[in-house]
């Protein structure tokens, strides 16, 4: 799993910074993640091929986490595009898109599909043989949801020396690779544990952005490898963050503390802070690792 | 007047270059024309001030001229603007901002005033004491007007010498000043030609992208002192031109050349071309002086 941060800065674009924008590269996929104004230049200079974008995962709709969608589905129908496109986004983003290509009479000449969420529980919205993802419901000023992105335990693995000499056809091989008790030949039936090994641990990733504080988040997000959660504020500006609903470095770390998170990534800071390090700090009072994100960084889960 | 050229390509953002805006500084109006997405970033970079955008011209509704509208009034609302802003463009519009500001619940809190165009006639649009703005309707796939941006005629110049020597009472001056003929102290009529001189020439500027080759705009920019006019393809493309609705840099000189404008400022250039010079070749062959329109590029009328 490779996750790069094409924009990770609160409020709106400036000369040098990004508003949110990820992307997750996850067992073949290419998930986008928020798309804020110039999302597309971003994803130019990470040269991430367009094509390979089949779905993009929007979280609320502030223009700093969706104004960049309607370009960039707008440049996937002047590139000819043919593959469908899978958009899951709050309720409202389909006619916000399809208004603009109305009004634009640009129709795209790709199947473009809006997975509209409204539920407040969280949710699988996404699923094949390899990979989940599912919401997770964040407190934030409108509808807000995260996402969490799990690839799905493989097959369980043969422990051959011992699969040998329990005398298993190997007509039975697939059953227990999917976890089945099975006859040997001599009509015994054998433990799957006793001949296979638990599969190769499965990876997962959390994107919380933006939210309030909110412990509600911690069962969903138990245990993942990387938790990316807003930071927009420091503790000093505790008070800016209740009203606006959004998080400081120390609720993040706390959230991580409570999940039992494998690394904490945190983001989305406003741009009244010159120094990004002292939200790492800030936040390693509670909780170790922390990363920071930053505009072009990339991070293998 | 000067005109900064914010973004002049054709199609989407790339990484090096930027959709349709330009930025046009007459009478200590700072007018913004088009609002490609990744605008307010430009607008940044080339340290025009937020605050002094008063009036937006959208041409029309094709995303590289109008995406990076909605972020824009959404900074603006960030920066607790107060100043009304005006905004000039096709029917339409206003759904797709206020749909948007709707839906992320970020109502301005400064006034926000459409006023959306509909006619297929050249229109004024604009007005105050010293500036006229005229809508210059244009042959595109969907409805799309240039602008014509004119300074007023200012006073007639006073020529004191004979003024003083026809006996005008001071009284009279302002009267000369705009044109009339006034009684001297002896009760005879003076021709206000014989004693005042043109006022200074008046600059004007015509913006027209997107078009196909339009004859029946030449009336309406007839002697403008800079043309911008669209040139997406090169003569050799002619057969792209057409269907597209847009214009190759021939056509462009010669509507420059019907309306003896001062100056053909060429751009909207399909990005396919790697050498842009071979526009203002084009050109040229048919008028003169042509100049290229760049992103950063400014240009003094």
């Amino acid at each position: 799993m490779k996750l790069t941060i094409l924009g990770c800065y609160s409020a709106t674009p400036r000369a040098d910074t990004n508003p949110t924008s990820q992307v997750l590269e996850i067992n073949n996929h290419i998930f986008l993640i928020d798309c804020g104004e110039g999302t597309q230049v971003e994803l130019r200079r990470n040269k991430i091929k367009f094509a390979r974008i089949k779905h993009i995962f929007i979280s609320h709709l502030h223009g700093d986490h969706f104004f960049g969608l309607v370009g960039l589905v707008s440049t996937f129908r002047l590139l000819t595009r043919e593959t469908e496109l899978h958009i899951y986004g709050p309720k409202g983003l389909k006619e916000i898109i399809t208004l603009q290509m109305k009004l634009s009479e640009s129709w795209t000449n790709y199947p473009l599909i809006f997975h509209e969420l409204t539920s407040k529980d969280s949710e699988l919205i996404f699923e094949d043989d390899k990979v989940e993802v599912h919401t997770i419901p964040l407190i934030h000023r409108v509808y807000t949801n995260g996402f969490l992105f799990k690839e799905k335990p493989g097959d369980r693995k043969l422990d051959m020396n011992a699969v040998l000499n329990a005398d298993i056809d190997v007509a039975y091989y697939r059953k227990l690779k999917q976890g089945a008790n099975v006859e040997n030949e001599h009509g015994e039936m054998i433990n799957n544990a006793d001949v296979t090994k638990a599969p190769i641990k499965t990876k997962s990733y959390a994107f919380c952005s933006d939210t309030a504080y909110n412990e509600a988040i911690v069962p969903i997000i138990k245990d993942v490898d990387l938790l990316y959660h807003e930071s927009t504020f420091l503790e000093k500006h505790e008070k800016l963050a209740a009203p606006t609903k959004h998080s400081t470095a120390k609720q993040a770390a706390s959230i991580a503390k409570q999940a039992g998170v494998g690394k904490l990534l945190l983001g989305h800071y406003s741009t009244r802070y010159d120094n990004l390090n002292d939200f790492k700090l800030e936040a390693e009072t509670i909780f170790t690792p922390v990363e920071l994100a930053r505009d072009g960084k990339v991070f293998t889960i």
